[in-house]
């Protein structure tokens, strides 16, 4: 359990979290094998392994231990998570033609589209199999109703991104859905299996909902003004995509008739030309969408940590308060 | 409860449990239902009301009231087993490029294939919620297992069916998994629902695999001699998909030189002319396969009879036999 406080901190609660990490590991190796079909565990591997930060089952062992939970148990919530998650960026890769994740190409891309449906498909019906076997209902309930309300905003998203009427309420329900609804099932979970008092569980499902935004805000944002080392994603690609997201959704409430029919071309119907991009950017920073989003961003890192008031002092609310602002650093 | 000696065994059956049957449609719809993503019931009623003949969950409902359940659950888990089932069909036409189902354009023509993603994983986790709500843990195992053994199946079938190599055991596994996993589950759940003892269980679930396995061969067979009005599907489908079934697995096991040359153009290697189903056709009959097929199709039918053995008698259980029967002769 060596941690140090020169780390960053999502680092310094996967040292101090270091043994629980390594048994979510060694269960997810061990579940997404499959004795019929080698095809499951090769496109597996190949999203698992490929250096995601396993940030979601942190949460669920972090909530586990910071509520004093000793059994077995959370390694599989965390586990479930995780798989939940994996199978959700298959499809997601499936559904927006993606060609490159974490720097890396796609399952979609070196397979085909078919394995990343079916074996998304497999994980979804193996984190089923893992969250059964705390044989809690109420974790049962809370992690089906997450994955129900995940597929839901992913829906919702495909309707609404590319409709200029989406507001910021809009946008807000489809982040709630298609992000914080697995980060708040993620530390609730954890809450719920170490059988802590219900304010506590709550104050656990607050801040991984306000965390959850918080990430998902950020990453929208990077979309425009990261760069490609550190996201391993292209600049515009949500651009490219004509998604709708808070920067632009800023920016189409203060267009001007010009500028608006410039968003309908583009995002709306779907032609672009060269230099739309850099205009599409220009925008941004004329109406300083980008430094509002950022604001939203740390507003809602500021709620998540405010929300774990409830939960007694310990080392996990430290680093999970740190976890809070480390994730706008990225953009501030 | 009218029911009819004269009418179909599926027909009979529905009648006698028309009660039941329209409790778990009344739940479909209350279920399918979505308060902030409008398509995802678009979608589903498309396929749902479609005309399906609910076979799966009419099998939890048989076995649960053969077994004497007089509680509410049959409801949920047949309920259960018709969500897992349309998000595979949803995510089955994605995988096969499928055009047509049920006579009908399918949901991925219709809309795109995106949304035939998500609302197939927005079904599934509502099959989920909806099986954790009887509060039974072997319930759950059964049939969050079955979820899994059907994508694994899938799976296996995507690398499978193109190759030649693929013999009568192959097959065998991939047809329990995408098929007779889930006729086995829904049979399974509705005697353990029942608490009816561990050899009636046994024996549900041996009919099930049964009758799943008959009832996809017999679909496979259809393909090569069915009429496109009956089945809603085009003869020759699987030939044109590359798909190796049981009637050319036999014919490749019986081919010469020459018309293993012809197997491996057109199945493995996907190089199809005009003219290539006659001769597929041709061989087929040649070797007598379509009646080899037939024969295995009317063997699992007499053992899905035989399994029944175990069960007192009832009225369903007389139906139950009769239905493995009806199955198998819509090819005889």
């Amino acid at each position: 359990m060596k941690s140090d406080a020169t780390m960053k901190p999502h680092d310094r609660m996967a040292a101090y979290l270091a043994d629980d990490m390594d048994a979510v590991s060694a269960l997810i190796r061990e579940r997404m094998a499959s004795k019929h079909a080698p095809r499951i565990p090769e496109v597996t591997a190949h999203l698992v392994e490929a250096g995601g930060k396993r940030l979601r089952p942190m949460l669920t062992l972090a909530a586990a231990r910071m509520c004093g939970y000793d059994g077995p148990y959370h390694v599989h919530l965390a586990a479930t998570v995780e798989f939940i998650h994996t199978a959700t960026l298959l499809h997601d890769d499936v559904v927006d033609e993606s060609a490159q994740r974490r720097g890396r190409p796609t399952a979609n891309l070196l397979w085909d589209n078919q394995s990343s449906v079916l074996v998304g498909d497999y994980l979804f019906a193996r984190s089923f199999q893992l969250m059964t076997e705390p044989g809690s209902m109420p974790v049962m309930r809370i992690l089906s109703n997450a994955a129900a309300t995940i597929a839901e905003g992913e829906v919702l998203q495909l309707t609404a991104a590319q409709n200029l009427a989406t507001d910021e309420a809009v946008y807000l329900q489809v982040v709630r859905g298609k992000t914080a609804a697995l980060f708040s099932a993620a530390t609730e979970v954890g809450g719920v299996i170490a059988d802590a008092p219900e304010g506590q569980v709550k104050a656990l499902y607050d801040y991984g909902d306000a965390l959850g935004i918080a990430f998902q805000i950020v990453d929208d944002l990077l979309d425009y003004q990261g760069d490609t080392g550190a996201t391993g994603k292209n600049v515009g690609d949500d651009f490219r995509e004509r998604k709708l997201t808070l920067p632009v959704i800023k920016a189409v409430a203060k267009a001007d008739a010009e500028e608006r029919a410039f968003w309908v071309r583009t995002i709306e119907k779907g032609k672009q030309e060269d230099g739309d991009l850099d205009h599409a950017l220009m925008l941004l920073y004329k109406h300083d969408t980008l430094t509002a989003t950022q604001r939203d961003a740390c507003d809602w890192a500021e709620k998540a940590k405010a929300a774990l008031a409830p939960l007694p002092d310990h080392e996990l609310k430290d680093m999970l308060i740190d976890l809070a602002d480390y994730v706008v650093s990225r953009i501030s």
